[in-house]
């Protein structure tokens, strides 16, 4: 592996595209419809990494999984959608256990190495019966494209679409093939601050390269800083985000230090988090839009992030936005009460390569064109502070009148 | 003045309650319809505090009216309504300043005599021919309800109700009449987080007691700091917010140091900001019912203030109070993510009078009841932390359809 080394992307494939993972995906019931339980299982022990929630309201399945990834090693991972299980008191903790436990059994491992994610109401508690019944009635493990969408399908929410993800890497020098499947979900709540050891989005990668505990924890540390904890739909940071990574070694390929290898795998890994951090932001709750925000000319690159996420998440931009009306002057107040010190004489605001703002006022203006730019599906604010030379990323998606229809009556 | 003495409201008149203020509002044609130009008038040079936003983007009207405010005296207040002027460049500071000369010649006064307030939108250079034919034609002075009401109006954007107030104190020993009258406008990004020399949050109070400048700025602070800095519709803060204090003396009334007198008009001071307040947060964009958020129980008050902050600003909890949901999970998710360690499990959650939520997790609940509570106009909830002794209190309202209509297009 050396740089520049392109990722080839496989498109319909997902969560068992690397060699040695199998799933399932089945219906216990928790959702008005379709499946809402997945299982994800390696043939053989996988080196294991977690980032999970900040929220210090963390629901049992984050601390659990949490121990599992501090141990290193996995075979499964569990998800329900429906039921966050969150807020339950003593008997969260023993449903979670539980459900450990019931996949233990049907993998055939010990519970240790059971991770558990989970996604849906906060304080029910878990009908763990229709769990139980579900894992013991349908859960035949398989590979392909077919199981792979039934996984992505299992996990969502409120989610529209399945967001799934497959690269392979073909190499010369050691010749052999490394592989990256992911799955993920997220469409309300979501605000994801994970750090090692944060929507509900939550993501779920394997891949069969081998790879020591600390190098997988740290190269998954980095693409989720520039990735995951880069996407905004409403600014609230769940109580059960979590991206597992499960590495089992099947391609035969090891990675044992932080040379070009590793940095190849980074970049793979990286591209396949952004690839599904974007399809999380633009399936946001009521998203008419994907809107990519990026500041640059920052004396910080955590300044940057700061003014970008305070954009992102401010809902008169965001309102504009579903309005596809190009009133900048919104964006600098967002920018401005970051509190990150600027110049606002010098921000440059462009919609796309259509400058709105330059020097902090208003430029001549093509209102039409900027108004049909924003009607696109894509849509890129760049806000140039002229004041060093950092930068940051941010993705997010309008406010549309069924954000408050999803939202106002989701709990009853 | 002692402990203990109530202040009387003083329904229907406003800011030239007090001695020796008059008023006008014109229209001058910057709002579709409607006046759109308020001017405040004090007989005598008044001493002058004032706060203003802490946003990084300032409009020239707050660096203006600062520089007054730092010398300590002024005369007139003038404030137009439709038109921000901000980031309008240097045609902006001068566009201020002739606003300014205007006023004072208008008065017969000093330009820095003038306080200069602004709210509309941003980016649009300010049509100064308008301003002056305004103030040429229709600026006659005067006092009494019905110019109160029309400043009231005519510093309104997208506020549905003028807000204003008016409380008398009546003293034995010394004996005298002390007065304190006030208008406030904000409806949208309104976040005011203002300091000492922050929506467009606009609020104008006088009062005819006579206090040394620094004493007037310290009575401001402590008061804004608990009203005003405590109300949130959009989590937007404006480039243009303040609040200015005129006290011209002319009720005879000397207050020179921190006595008793002096803590008796602060809470005068701070039971009309508070009440103004609340009816900014009451005409939220889109509301339909005052949300007041009170967090208890908490290791210190600036946590308990940001866990407010943080609750009354989530997406998630606003959309629920608009579907009448008790949906208590986003309540803890929202404590859980403001930053400030606490102990889930601890967490209790009233809605009015009733227990939804306690040791973290579900009580038995009436849902019908709880529903019906949030369908009033008025609802409060209580989080108790159970850690502590400190506490905040945040007002807000519901996020609704109208919220997405008022600001999908409002620019153009």
């Amino acid at each position: 592996m050396a740089d520049g080394i392109e990722w080839e992307a496989q498109p319909g494939h997902g969560i068992t595209w690397p060699q040695g993972f199998s799933a399932a995906g089945v219906r216990c019931g928790m959702k008005e419809q379709g499946n809402d339980l997945a299982l994800i299982v390696s043939e053989t022990p996988a080196t294991v990494a977690g980032v999970f929630t900040t929220n210090y309201v963390q629901a049992p399945c984050v601390t659990y999984s949490k121990r599992v990834v501090r141990r290193g090693s996995a075979r499964a991972i569990v998800c329900n959608a429906g039921n966050a299980n969150a807020c339950n008191g003593g008997r969260g903790d023993r449903d979670t256990r539980s459900m450990a436990d019931l996949v233990a059994q049907t993998v055939g491992t010990d519970p240790a190495e059971v991770l558990v994610a989970q996604t849906g109401i906060i304080g029910q508690a878990m009908p763990m019966d229709k769990v139980a019944d579900g894992l013991a009635s349908g859960a035949a493990l398989s590979h392909g494209p077919a199981v792979d969408e039934q996984v992505a399908r299992a996990i969502m929410t409120t989610d529209l679409v399945p967001k799934q993800i497959a690269l392979t890497l073909r190499t010369k020098v050691p010749s052999g093939t490394v592989r990256i499947g992911g799955v993920c979900k997220g469409s309300g709540m979501i605000a994801p601050v994970m750090a090692p050891p944060h929507a509900t989005m939550l993501c779920f990668l394997t891949t069969d390269v081998g790879m020591p505990p600390h190098l997988l924890q740290e190269a998954l540390n980095a693409a989720v800083e520039r990735t995951f904890n880069r996407i905004t739909v409403d600014g609230d940071t769940s109580t059960n985000d979590m991206v597992l990574l499960l590495a089992n070694g099947l391609s035969g390929m090891e990675i044992s230090d932080s040379g070009p290898a590793y940095a190849s795998f980074r970049q793979g890994l990286e591209s396949a988090c952004r690839q599904l951090a974007k399809a999380v932001a633009r399936d946001g709750e009521g998203a008419t839009k994907l809107v990519e925000v990026v500041v640059r000319g920052a004396s910080s690159a955590e300044g940057a992030a700061r003014i970008a996420r305070t954009i992102a998440e401010s809902p008169l931009v965001k309102t504009a936005l579903y309005g596809c009306d190009p009133n900048w002057g919104r964006i600098l107040m967002a920018a401005g009460r970051a509190g990150v010190p600027l110049d606002p004489n010098r921000i440059e605001v462009l919609l796309g390569e259509i400058c709105v703002c330059r020097d902090g006022h208003a430029v001549e203006l093509d209102e039409q064109g900027a108004h049909d730019y924003l009607k696109q599906e894509d849509v890129r604010i760049l806000i140039d502070l002229h004041g060093g030379t950092d930068e940051a990323t941010f993705w997010t998606c309008d406010y549309s009148y069924d954000y408050i229809k999803i939202n106002a009556d989701y709990h009853t």
